[in-house]
């Protein structure tokens, strides 16, 4: 088994770090294949074999079957490798996982890849930048950690009492804003106590 | 149980359509409650009380728990009423139709809906538009339209064999397209053969 990622990228490293957190408690055969975005990896010909949208990360079966999307990737391994649980344990819980997981994917995670792709200077002369968008992008993403930091007042993790997928999504999306500016403020201490938290968790340097 | 809705937003649409295709199996104890987001009944305080987000659709238990999140709503009805299976019946099945869910949202539904917020005058004084990104959305679109028709060619369903949800959120994403301009055209086939066996389905009328 083959993951294709780019280091750099937030949604291979949500894959990573639900990796890194199942080998905790499974042996896992799978080994690394770097895509360099930067170098323009993602649009040779034999990417788009892979992935006809360009996007990273894939997962490549032994018996060649592929996998893309980094959620629908890591239900898979979900389902082959379940300790620890990061998708829920019953129905009601799954489906809260599923809403926030979603919440810090199309709440947080997409302004805060928009704020970067409109708005940084690496994409400049790669795609066709909409700065107004990237500016609104970046007022969205920091009304969600606002928003996030009254959410975890009375809770440890994201979507209740245990770590899930979408603690994984939460902390992708808040460490790839760093580079557009986006940042958890000290007048947010219920976020600030869960970044220190889950950023003492080994997985997460994956 | 109670799903609040609103009749032409296309998310809430999504969780109608995977409803009545289980009603077709099973008998379900639902009523709807309607939302207007036209008359921004999504942004009074009762509302605000169930989704601080403003966002619909939300389903509410006879316990009083709430979920939001049309596909982690669709993912608890799945569990609850198993037929027909529209989440996949195996590991690899189910990982797939959640990628092309993943794409039929990210890479369709978002942009058209994005067009629609950025261009429409529908919401001129309700929010901050970028048109020039609206227009970007749109442009991305019909390119997704286009990539669709071609992966359609050799499998009658977007998933595969069997109908799944990823049919009904790319039903809904081309459906909300039309008030944008953006629609099936002449020379996609594939599409056109797949989107008039999709409609002639009851459910689609949900």
């Amino acid at each position: 088994v083959k993951l294709y990622h780019d280091k750099r990228a937030p949604n291979p490293r949500r894959v990573r770090i639900f990796l890194a957190e199942k080998r905790a408690h499974h042996e896992i055969d799978l080994e690394l294949a770097v895509v360099d975005i930067a170098a323009r990896e993602h649009q040779t010909e034999a990417f788009l074999a892979l992935n006809p949208l360009g996007l990273l990360p894939v997962l490549e079966l032994d018996d060649g079957r592929l996998l893309r999307e980094s959620v629908a990737i890591c239900r898979y391994l979900e389902e082959l490798y379940p300790e620890p649980c990061l998708l829920g344990a019953e129905p009601y819980q799954r489906a809260v996982i599923e809403q926030w997981n979603r919440h810090m994917e199309l709440e947080l995670l997409v302004p805060v890849s928009q704020t970067f792709r409109n708005t940084h200077a690496f994409w400049k002369d790669r795609i066709e930048q909409v700065p107004e968008w990237g500016e609104l992008s970046r007022k969205r993403s920091l009304e969600r950690l606002a928003w996030l930091d009254r959410e975890l007042a009375d809770r440890p993790f994201i979507a209740g009492d245990q770590l899930s997928i979408a603690d994984i999504t939460a902390l992708c999306a808040i460490d790839f804003g760093r580079i557009s500016g986006i940042r958890i403020t000290e007048d947010q201490p219920n976020l600030t106590r869960w970044y220190q938290s889950i950023t003492s968790r080994p997985s997460t340097k994956a």
